[in-house]
């Protein structure tokens, strides 16, 4: 009892938890403490990376204190039973295809002040917009962020980057996971990015004569998705002031957008994820061999010199866990001659601070 | 199993479900049909009103028809273990002070027109935006919408609409549940209402030195959140241009702030909520006595004539199957002489069709 009256100084409640809730908690070692009332259940299991069984302690108290966590974002759901529910103290998140709960453990002050709000920095806006795909025929949501400015200029024209999410996520993960807007907000008031409009659409889509998602997704943005924005908003419209990034599935949908209409976009971005040449292949992988390089999206990559001309940015990133196989695949197109940029996020795997990260340095590329 | 097949050909899946998700589905007579795996759980129940024991079968799945229910929004939990868990084939929805599934039993196309996209209708745009609270000392997140050709126009500027959900809910409410822009987008694209922005905060507010809520809302809202959309969108700035309503626990924030800053409104709406004088007693509501409606407000009800000048719009709603209260109140405003519009909306209870039908109602009347 003492022991905990004590530790209780230094733990902090996860900044996801809802108004007024101590759990889950946030330990000095980055452990993560949870707890929560189900008095009937038989057994109750969190899981986290790993499965932890839970105590059942009085009142129906279930507790349990994870392993020392990697710092950032992780997903978790409470098994009762078979199934994988929600924590009913904390927001919810689009991500594992439903609604997860989840838990940050944070960095220091210093390293997560670029995705931190500041009173001093003008805070854009994010737009929730409805609008009608004629390929995918049904109504669908994307989010449009605006710099700041953007309301109080009204002649400014601004380039656009569209930005999409990885499997299982949706065109909410790059704000509420990734944090895109803040980052924004704090490059372009110190002046390291240029104002842009970031658009995000989610990557799942369907035509109703096609199984090929990949295909739906790539008619809804190029004949649907980006005259839309170029019409409502105040965009450059040209490629030179429009780029597209991804992460893991998404930077597929990326490299598939820029080097399959380099008429429309001048500059890319693939985090955690490779350019995969034909089927896609989640359990295998494999960087483009030679003769695929030159055959690949109408033999973008045969001319090195054209292509480096064409494009201003080919970033490409990785976090440090999850091995050489980016690096690697920018080495190779190095020595072909392409010119890309190479970001490695120290310290992070496959998930969202590794894409802060690659956001933060890939935004400063852009546009200029 | 004939019978299962037969009527899956009546049985629609909710349109909260998460893509290729088919329960919970909505049967002919309204009821509806929940099934999920659960394969080690002991007892499980749906709660969506009352509580409905589930019946496990093969595969540990679960299952449960309800009762036939009301048209319009239902939140549910599952209850495994004394747990009130979110169901993972639904979105989550900010309701009952936590993350909630839901179910919406449609009504008929023709009732169920005025919140339903069109594509002959032109999109506004809901926006997040971040900021600062010096009353609470604290980011905050609002959303505000703007109409079809708020960014088209430069030039054009536009009356306010402040409007609150109800307890337990926060921001996002009349955007999700209640679909407040597509509401506004028919209304005004049939010139039946003004082209206007409505800005959504949470009414949950709290001041570092206070314990009252109520007040360090009105704080916040005065001080804060109204010179700061003063400042940062197209508005017409002054108290004939700004309204203000909310929903049940909202309405009296919604009066709290029209009543009390009759200097910043001229209208005001409240939906399921009466008109709350001294302490709020949720146990106990009354309608002022006639002593109290001389002072209350600081009497703003004493000089009819005065107050039937001031305000253009008094505007009192109530579900069907709320009873008499609100209806009463009205009328015994309109016995001193205060204008007021009364709406009940027909069949319904105290829920999101009751405000959708009142938000409808309430905005044709403004900025006229």
């Amino acid at each position: 009892m003492c022991l905990s009256a004590i530790g209780a100084l230094a733990q902090t409640p996860s900044q996801y938890n809802l108004d007024g809730k101590t759990f889950p908690q946030i330990n000095p070692d980055n452990s993560v403490t949870f707890q929560f009332s189900a008095p009937s259940a038989q057994s109750v299991t969190l899981q986290l990376g790993r499965d932890y069984p839970m105590t059942k302690g009085e009142r129906g108290l279930w507790t349990v204190t994870t392993d020392p966590l990697a710092v950032g974002f992780h997903y978790y759901s409470i098994n009762i039973g078979g199934i994988a529910a929600t924590d009913p103290t904390t927001h919810t998140f689009y991500g594992t295809s439903k609604f997860s709960s989840a838990v940050e453990v944070p960095e220091s002050e210093a390293d997560a002040a670029f995705y931190t709000p500041r009173k001093d920095v003008p805070q854009g806006a994010v737009r929730s917009v409805r609008f009608y795909s004629d390929a995918c025929k049904e109504w669908r949501r994307m989010y449009v962020y605006t710099p700041a400015g953007y309301e109080q200029e009204p002649e400014t024209r601004y380039p656009v980057l569209y930005l999409q999410h990885g499997g299982g996520e949706d065109e909410t993960g790059w704000i509420f996971q990734g944090r895109a807007d803040v980052i924004l907000d704090n490059l372009i008031a110190s002046g390291k990015a240029k104002p842009m409009i970031v658009v995000m659409n989610s990557g799942y889509a369907s035509k109703p004569d096609s199984q090929d998602s990949f295909d739906a997704f790539e008619q809804m943005m190029t004949e649907d998705v980006i005259p839309f924005v170029d019409s409502r908003y105040r965009t450059i419209a040209d490629r030179s002031s429009r780029a597209v990034a991804g992460l893991s599935w998404g930077a597929k949908q990326a490299y598939d957008l820029a080097l399959g209409y380099p008429e429309m976009f001048s500059a890319v971005g693939g985090f955690s994820g490779i350019i995969v040449v034909g089927e896609f292949n989640v359990g295998n992988p494999g960087i483009m061999d030679k003769s695929q390089r030159k055959t690949a999206y109408d033999g973008i990559f045969k001319d090195s010199r054209k292509f480096n001309r064409d494009f201003s940015v080919l970033f490409i990133s990785s976090g440090q866990a999850e091995g050489q196989l980016l690096k690697n695949m920018s080495k190779t197109l190095r020595k072909d001659g392409i010119r890309n940029t190479y970001y490695e996020s120290q310290d992070t795997a496959h998930e969202w601070l590794t894409w802060r990260r690659s956001l933060y340095n890939f935004a400063q590329l852009l546009f200029k």
